[in-house]
């Protein structure tokens, strides 16, 4: 008997029939004699409509109060779940996030986790009941409501395996795991069964959106395996665990995991500056206090007394980030400004590149054979990132998904 | 300064337009100087909807998660008050009725108020801030959310006036007062400045629905001054008060208040039943364990050893009622069953009656006039109700009227 905690995400239970199916897979669980924590999200277009509501009165609703609106989405959900399993002469209970009770800081609309009960929910399980929980919100110490903003639920569902030592939290989605690309540009992309939660972390940062990155750090860092799985239709999903687990498993770990990209991206390149220390902060401090985050920085290196500058933004930042650019270019002494927001970034990503040399130029032969000119490189432990022209995109990303033979399970 | 709990039903905040005209109105009542505790109903229309929503998966819901469900209708309107309070710079703090907390038996879908803790909501009208509260909704000892059942948003409104001590409880709806009849019937009927609780009582219990009659005797029983207003026009509403607060301010009290009707009634008869003890008993006693509710309840002078017995009931159960009567007339050694669901019930209401002779007979000649018949009657100290034929209902009610001057204000 082991204690699962199950998260569905808002397609999962978008309509009073997809609950019911929701209802019927949990107690497909049970029956196979397992202990059941469900967490689940508003019904999809929920949260929107509520939103809509609020918007309708102003642009700036106040905090606290779009909190004490916005959980009520989540406990709808609750509520009909337990409707639907107690239907069906399984015994449920629901919880919203201040009955649990999970405490948060007062940071509305983005509170962090900080503390959870898990007294009631053991009873609870110990009684044989299927403990429902509302996703995405909390209570501060002063009993207000708050929620936890975008990936909420993930982050719920994660927090709660960790205080209740459970044997694995499984996320529902609408995709049955995580793959080696993204199967619209490459047919054979392979599900992977098991991938560390570093590989995941640089994968779901680099564009491939299966998990909100901070309930995969939060799993991580409270050693709670995850396991992404599809509503819609049976498998095995994948299983977000970490490298001594995979290590024993499996001697022999593929070099690669995946392939992620990300087309949201733009590049900005400052030439000519002279190359001095503290450069870097002059270009990038007057960014950073615009609020435009950076992703890839590349520094080519001096000559002449001078050197080139170049970093990435979101593509939506660009234009503004040349404005603040050109607005400094005098003072940095550059001799120009310039950009390109028709890039894309394509990244390997795996914890065996760590111990296989010849990774990147394996990587970078193969792009130059097909004539793809590479504009950035910046490279961490376990994955290579390279910057090229988007309409290099999909190539790229088939091509290195051959040469890898990702399509290949190991 | 005045401590005033208002409480706006459904139709007051059925869209975000709407909220922003309440938020308005309260902030009008604030700047006058008053303090403002305002109780709110889930927006028209939401109920229904989440009712569906559990009638998708079930019939029968779960009453504790039915509870948790339709709990988020005012959680909904509570929030988006806030916002419109506070977008407007008026200071305003949202309280879920497990917030205030509003404790309750455990009695899902129809609990009853036991206590409400008012220390956080006197804080904060202290530091100047607008209280919003959701109607309709409380938590048991265990923390689990329950509702009041129908009407509980004005009950919850009562009650907080009454914890709070508060000098009025104004409750907002879509008529401006209560009137001496239905102005549909009579179009000269008159708005009543001031009522009592006994009245009122009647007036509602007698179909003029005005007010949750749960709502006026808790406020008749704790001392709470209630006040019905329009949401949409501006007025003094009609003020329900005690007796002797009328006595002094109006020496002359009015005879009759007002006039109130129900059509939805079905009388019937036991004829020439033996004329012994117990035989109310052994007709009514079948009818009320089959859970239907006997209204007017007459029995004849007998004559030859048999009497005549005869009830109303809700003409919905009417058939059924025949039914449980005809199976049951040989044992009763009736000598006849027969019924009537074409009837209607008018009702004189009026404290000053008990002083005035002549009510009744004033009453019955003027029925008598106008060539109504009257089928049955029933008296109380402050109401004479009569049963007539369907189709002389809204002569009866305009000839009453009429007859006893209530277009004219005393």
């Amino acid at each position: 008997m082991a204690l699962i905690v199950q998260k569905y995400g808002g397609t999962s239970v978008g309509s009073p029939e997809r609950i019911e199916s929701v209802a019927e897979k949990v107690i497909d669980w049970r029956e196979r004699g397992h202990q059941l924590v469900v967490v689940v999200s508003a019904m999809s277009g929920e949260t929107d409509r509520l939103i809509g509501l609020a918007k309708a009165i102003t642009p700036r609703p106040t905090p606290r109060e779009l909190d004490v609106l916005l959980a009520t989405g989540e406990q709808v959900t609750i509520a009909l779940l337990c409707i639907a399993l107690e239907k069906r002469g399984c015994p449920a209970r629901s919880y919203t996030g201040g009955q649990v009770r999970i405490l948060t800081d007062n940071a509305f609309n983005k509170a962090r986790i900080q503390d959870i009960q898990a007294d009631a929910m053991r009873a609870d399980l110990d009684a044989g009941r299927v403990v429902v929980v509302a996703g995405f919100q909390g209570v501060d110490g002063d009993g207000n409501i708050t929620t936890l903003g975008r990936g909420g639920s993930d982050t719920t569902g994660v927090a709660l395996a960790a205080a209740l030592k459970a044997d694995e939290c499984q996320i529902y989605t609408d995709v049955d795991g995580v793959y080696t690309t993204d199967p619209r540009i490459v047919s054979d992309a392979r599900r992977l069964n098991r991938i560390t939660f570093e590989e995941m972390l640089e994968m779901a940062s680099l564009g491939s959106k299966v998990l909100q990155i901070r309930s995969v750090e939060f799993a991580g860092k409270h050693n709670v395996p995850l396991r992404v799985l599809s509503t819609f239709q049976e498998g095995p999903g994948t299983l977000i665990t970490f490298e001594e687990a995979l290590a024993v498993e499996s001697m022999e770990k593929e070099q690669i995991s995946g392939i992620a990209f990300n087309r949201d991206e733009a590049k900005l390149t400052v030439s000519g500056v002279p190359d001095r220390p503290g450069i870097a902060f002059s270009i990038l401090g007057p960014v950073s206090q615009a609020n435009i985050e950076v992703d890839m920085i590349v520094q080519n290196i001096g000559h002449d007394g001078t050197t080139d500058f170049t970093f990435t933004v979101h593509r939506n930042d660009y234009e503004r980030t040349l404005e603040i650019l050109k607005d400094h270019a005098a003072r940095l002494g550059a001799r120009e400004v310039s950009g390109d927001n028709r890039i894309a970034k394509l990244s390997l990503v795996g914890i065996g590149m760590r111990s296989h040399a010849g990774v990147a130029s394996k990587m970078f032969e193969a792009l130059g054979k097909e004539g793809i000119n590479i504009r950035m490189i910046s490279t961490s432990e376990i994955k290579i990132s390279v910057v090229v022209d988007e309409k290099y995109l999909e190539l790229g990303v088939r091509t290195l998904h051959e040469v890898f033979e990702l399509e290949k399970s190991v």
